[in-house]
């Protein structure tokens, strides 16, 4: 696997034609915004190039990528992946190309390497920032739907520039799809500003039985199937929701119980600070991850169960950081 | 009544000595952090400089400011306020100064002109931005408070960026100020990814009470005294409440309905699409406003009445843009 600098990225994109972009399973905003950036700036060099249909794609991004897909018996010469760090993540219908991609450009510093040739920078928040980079080094401008898919790949990669992985560089692309004439109100106002009144009505329930402890040092809330069916809700509606409980001030532990298929098929999101290790704690339960962000899917157990191991260990953790 | 350039606002402020900046009645991120980065940049050119004290600053503001507070017996020699659009908007320990101050740095298009001198760029979606490009024309490098200061009255000003206020410039503000050390994932803890557990009891409250009519195009949320109290919430937990109704999904009037001192003391805030005018709207109950936002606090009137009126009018407006 070779590793190409920025530069040597936009020589072999010069260089080679009939593109194929993959983005991975559950595509996100980066996904889908790197790879029609990608296509688009592919397409103002004169090569062939479309996006691989992904099953998964959502509603709010289907403007930014329907119109690029492939068609179905299309046959590519080159494959490139956007924002995909492994084969393991490729959709379903990207199997064929297991082992045939000639290029990765990423972000995630995990990247497998999969492909023949890898150009990522690991200090980016987003891919999206990264196909700017090569646009920029083949002296391409964007235009007003490449400047959108750059925007969108960003802003929602960094959580509209709110999460702790926002930099210099990724305000500094976003200002410059603004000056390229992206609409970044109208999209603020898709991807930000607008929830669903199920998503609504679904917040109403998990605040409204939101649970403290420890002088509100942990937080627990708890979405059962109950919920999602009185809500309307599905998993298209479930961004961020881990993110409740640790976002409420003072909470140093904040966990998300969810009800998935049955009352005993479930699982645990823990978002904590450097007081309690999410990672240790959710490995009780068989899971695991970062120190300030894990989770856990133990086989056969309530809410409730996962809840009372979580709270009692809480309480030693909790104890013995107060010195109580 | 002068208007400055940044350069000739640079060369007024190394002429002058003896600074005391004023903030606004109700003040918020833009007034604190422009206060702040001013005075910080004025003391790197050597010059003696306060903020006057402002009886309503908040608690996440006060390690913004507190630090720059001018003493009791202070007298200035030089009178500066940022981000105030007139006199009428002066806290109340600020009335001796009305009539003198010397220079106003703003960003509203509405400045009365009541300064000597007026830098005023309409166009920046925060005075802070502003105050950034004085420094730049003053050749001076912000330090890390001061990009701190700056970096928050960008943000908040433009929602964290998502408000349809925000341009190329307010995220080229926000990439200085993070080359600058500004700590960026900190201050975004603090100002949007953290709310108060009283807020997050309202928002249950708020959003478990939400009503749709019109086959979804108006929603109404109310808050009652009840719902204060048992909240437990104040003014200050209220920040972009009356945004809740017009961001979800469909909806093209929000209507926030609030009680306030009393069952007859209520106003109501409305958030439109281009399909309802605001201030028509809000007109009917003796308000106004402008056209896609909007208010209104009529006199002895509960929060049912008030909505009756605005149901029938909109069940007028509505059948109209449908054509039904």
């Amino acid at each position: 696997m070779d590793r190409l600098t920025v530069e040597k990225t936009a020589a072999f994109l010069r260089e080679n034609d009939g593109y194929l972009v993959l983005t991975h399973v559950r595509p996100d905003g980066d996904a889908h915004g790197s790879a029609a950036a990608l296509v688009r700036i592919l397409r103002s060099m004169g090569k062939t190039a479309y996006i691989l249909y992904n099953p998964e794609t959502t509603e709010k991004f289907l403007p930014v990528v329907s119109s690029l897909w492939a068609p179905a018996d299309w046959q590519p010469d080159t494959v490139v992946s956007v924002d995909l760090a492994s084969e393991g993540l490729f959709p379903s219908n990207a199997a064929p190309y297991a082992g045939r991609v000639a290029l990765s450009i990423d972000h995630h510093p995990s990247n497998s390497g999969y492909a023949e040739r890898l150009c990522l920078n690991g200090t980016r928040a987003s891919c999206g920032e990264i196909i700017c980079e090569i646009a920029a080094a083949a002296g391409i401008e964007p235009d007003v739907p490449t400047a959108e898919a750059v925007y969108i790949a960003v802003s929602t990669d960094t959580g509209c520039f709110a999460y702790a992985n926002v930099t210099d560089n990724a305000f500094r692309t976003a200002a410059r799809m603004a000056e390229a004439g992206a609409d970044i109100a109208e999209w603020n106002r898709i991807l930000f500003r607008t929830r669903s009144r199920r998503r609504i009505a679904l917040e109403g329930m998990i605040y409204s039985g939101a649970e403290f402890y420890f002088g509100g040092r942990v937080a627990v809330i708890t979405v059962t199937g109950d919920m999602m069916e009185r809500s309307g809700c599905d998993e298209n509606d479930m961004d961020d929701i881990a993110a409740i409980p640790g976002g409420i001030e003072g909470v140093v532990c904040g966990i998300t119980l969810r009800e998935m298929t049955s009352p005993t098929d479930c699982k645990v999101s823990v978002r904590t600070t450097q007081a309690v290790n999410a990672s240790e704690l959710c490995g009780l339960l068989g899971g695991g991850g970062h120190a300030m962000a894990a989770g856990a899917s133990p086989k056969g157990m309530t809410v409730g169960e996962m809840k009372k191991i979580l709270l009692e260990e809480l309480e030693r953790v909790l104890k013995g950081a107060d010195g109580e």
